[in-house]
């Protein structure tokens, strides 16, 4: 078994060596490429993916996977959690016929190339056709992987393993009933006046002050980088070179500063693997909404918190004098915590952002369920944006067509993961500040020691060693629930606005 | 036959992007890269490579080849060139025994880690006798290529195909001939002042000058970008995207500048290149001469000249009034002209750098032929030294361990290139000239579309379409010689040192 083993880790050590060549080609593509060089960059990046899928797919590694299946038992821990992400991997790439992917893989360049145009011209009949067809071979993919509870099961487990519809269907329900009153009292008060973050702040004194936090927070420069792009994003070459990417508006503090924040937690996450697993499917985060859990704490539970601003606005101040000389810490600490009811997913606020993705995660599991068709998709959008924040988009552009997601290929799996984090970050601090009580005042003096002690100790090492689900269960000795997470925001939001 | 060919191109293009990825890695490598991603990477860049090896030597590309070889003269040109260039590459891959590389790329790390060592602590017997199986292993490579004519030509096809020792052995002694003589004369005069190259000079303000430049040159930034590294050089992804590194000195001007202008001559030669070509062995200059030979056009022949200064100098002084304002451009061209009898290759002027490049390639003959052996090769050096250049090295570290390339597991083939450029560089634009007796004023004017017009027209575009001896006698009309060469030189500086 032990030759087995090892021929199974050599195939994975190139396999993943091809991706990870095509993470340096697509994050070369997002920063610095000149843009004659994009169609060329296409081809290179289609031909590393299709010989790593060949490797992957190829039927000595599912030889490989059956003999050690047959003795799991026998294997050390790490090499039999090995042995079933390896399987997870496989499956999904085998058991869905090359015929329907290269369907798809068509139909997803067009229907994409259609919603670009489709969108700034407020053409939803247009893609309509193509997101019915994204919904059929939704389900036809689903239905590859015969045994599911909810038609949507499959599609979760490709971003989060072992998540079940109905088990997201439940927490995102408590979670909304809660929301929804809660964003009602909140937005009922006087709005933050968020002006001070509106002024000029030149694009290198920003860098530098968010490169500054997110080395004290534990990001290691020596074994990272942060770049610009348009897009922010946060990839992975090996455990030794974890990237972030960044945009600054000159204009917008928040901005660059907290998607470096939120990008510097992916980062960390990866940085922190057990270096033991690298070139194996356990060496990178273990499901999206675990690995949202990583950036909305850095970026939210402790970026956007009291503690923090305390003992960095000082430090901003003196960066930038003549902006916020002027401003309280509290005008500033209200103003990055702001609350307001909107039409667009990606720039809402910690409070609001939760609706906008549960809206998403319903209408899709209605789609693939059949009980909402396409026609009736955008006045169901409407309806649920004025029900759940009191506001209807003057038209598809900020309504249905706003998200790439669905247009990307296929419908379903794509958004819970946000929330999911949220809610996971809540209910992981709360078990770290159990088990050291001193984290808040750490944060209080700009230490983060403790806290990315723990994190590492407690999820970053494990990589995909533990599915969610299982990670879950060992961290909190129990299953996820709303409550912490509701209960941070009634208690910080609930200051904030005096309730 | 057409569809071997397709099938050829088919399998040249995956190849093609193998080595594209690997390229991109290895500038990342060089320019971005934290220090913690420098083992995984190059383990990626390994098995990029095997991959790539592997897919070349595939016996089915073997087939290919012999099928269309036995219908070659049926073929379109273009395509008898692309058959004719892949069986070179092939045979270069298949005919040295496996058992042979790996002995070799075993070797070349130990020689080069031992030569790391070694030279810092003067210690040639320590290197010797890696050096003695480094000529060793090349005899044997060499043999592998029966019925050459001397025993270097095998390795010289390597990177300069088709310039036979004997030729290269006829131009250089010419050359040294002429060139002895004339460094005397020279250095027999009082030296140029070069203090003002020596000033302060800020790095973005050098950057910025030396890109303004090469854009003038005709280097396209939407398909290539310049980036800052160790030790400059030039790199292909795709015809759309060509890339340069530089890096800059703040108290040395000519360094960063002059580094610039010579890679955006390699640069120019690839972005020239028929995009027809992408993908395939004709993809590419067509040898280590050629290539030079564009680099020290635009660097000496173009960036070096009274002409090219007489209009950028007020530009330079503007860039730099404070250093420059009091130096005559007068001064300023002699400066960047100086000519010193001096010990080390990478650092030389252009009149003595062709004399320490003739040095290697005689004694590496010597070696190779087995008429100088290892024991006796530090005071060869230094006899060869102070006949040609009148200094000699106070140890080995500027002596016989001054370069890498013999440390690098063969010796042999490496440095021709270098002279052979120079020479070529001369006689190319000598023949430009002779058909657009408008350039010299052109570049007075600061402009070079004739020029780099007359150089895509005749030598960029054809990739590797023709070998270099095909395109010397296609463009000159006749075999090398160093006449044009000598004559450039021996105007220019007996110009400069009223000889």
């Amino acid at each position: 078994m032990e030759r087995e083993l090892v021929e199974l880790k050599t195939r994975l050590q190139e396999i993943s060596d091809l991706n990870s060549a095509s993470a340096v080609l697509s994050w070369d593509q997002a920063t610095y490429m000149p843009p004659g060089g994009a169609a060329a960059r296409s081809r290179q990046m289609a031909t590393l993916s299709q010989l790593s899928q060949e490797k992957f797919t190829d039927a000595a590694v599912g030889h490989l996977l059956d003999a050690l299946e047959k003795q799991i038992d026998a294997l050390p821990e790490d090499d039999a959690a090995l042995v079933r992400a390896t399987r997870r991997n496989y499956d999904r790439l085998v058991k869905v016929p090359p015929q329907l992917v290269a369907k798809i893989t068509n139909h997803s360049a067009m229907a994409y190339q259609t919603w670009t145009q489709a969108r700034p011209a407020n053409d939803f009949a247009a893609v309509a056709p193509y997101l019915e067809k994204s919904v059929a071979y939704a389900q036809e993919v689903a239905d590859c992987f015969p045994g599911y509870d909810h038609i949507a099961d499959p599609l979760i487990d490709w971003s989060d393993y072992g998540m079940k519809a109905a088990t997201v269907k439940a927490l995102f329900a408590d979670l909304r009933a809660q929301l929804v009153p809660l964003v009602e009292a909140v937005t009922a008060q006087e709005s933050a006046d968020t002006s001070c973050l509106h002024q000029f702040f030149p694009q290198d004194k920003q860098r530098a002050f968010g490169e500054k936090i997110i080395r004290q927070f534990g990001y290691d420069f020596d074994r990272g980088r942060q770049d610009l792009t348009h897009h922010p994003f946060a990839t992975k070459f090996s455990i030794g070179d974890v990237r972030i990417t960044t945009r600054f508006d000159e204009h917008n503090l928040g901005d660059g500063l907290f998607s470096t924040l939120h990008e510097s937690g992916h980062a960390m996450y990866e940085q922190g693997v057990d270096p033991g697993y690298e070139g194996t499917p356990l060496d990178g985060g273990t499901s999206a909404g675990v690995h949202e859990s990583q950036s909305r704490t850095w970026e939210n539970l402790v970026g956007r918190s009291r503690a923090f601003w305390t003992h960095y606005y000082p430090e901003l101040q003196a960066t930038f004098p003549e902006q916020l000389n002027t401003v309280s810490l509290d005008t500033f600490y209200r103003a990055v915590n702001s609350v307001k009811r909107s039409l667009i997913r990606v720039d809402a606020d910690q409070l609001t952002y939760d609706l906008h993705v549960m809206i998403r995660f319903d209408l899709e599991l209605a789609l693939l369920e059949g009980s909402l068709s396409i026609q009736d998709l955008p006045e169901a959008w409407h309806a649920r944006y004025e029900a759940d924040l009191g506001v209807h988009a003057p038209s598809d552009i900020d309504g249905v067509l706003q998200d790439v997601h669905w247009y990307g290929g296929l419908v379903g799996g794509a958004f819970q993961g946000y929330t999911l984090g949220n809610i996971m970050s809540a209910a992981f601090y709360d078990r770290a500040l159990a088990d050291h009580p001193t984290i808040p005042d750490e944060i209080g003096q700009g230490e983060f020691g403790t806290l990315h002690g723990w994190l590492k100790e407690n999820i970053y090492q494990y990589g995909s060693r533990y599915t969610a689900p299982e990670l879950i269960e060992r961290v909190l000795g129990a299953p996820l629930t709303i409550d912490p997470y509701i209960a941070y925001l009634k208690s910080k939001f609930g200051e904030l606005y005096a309730l």
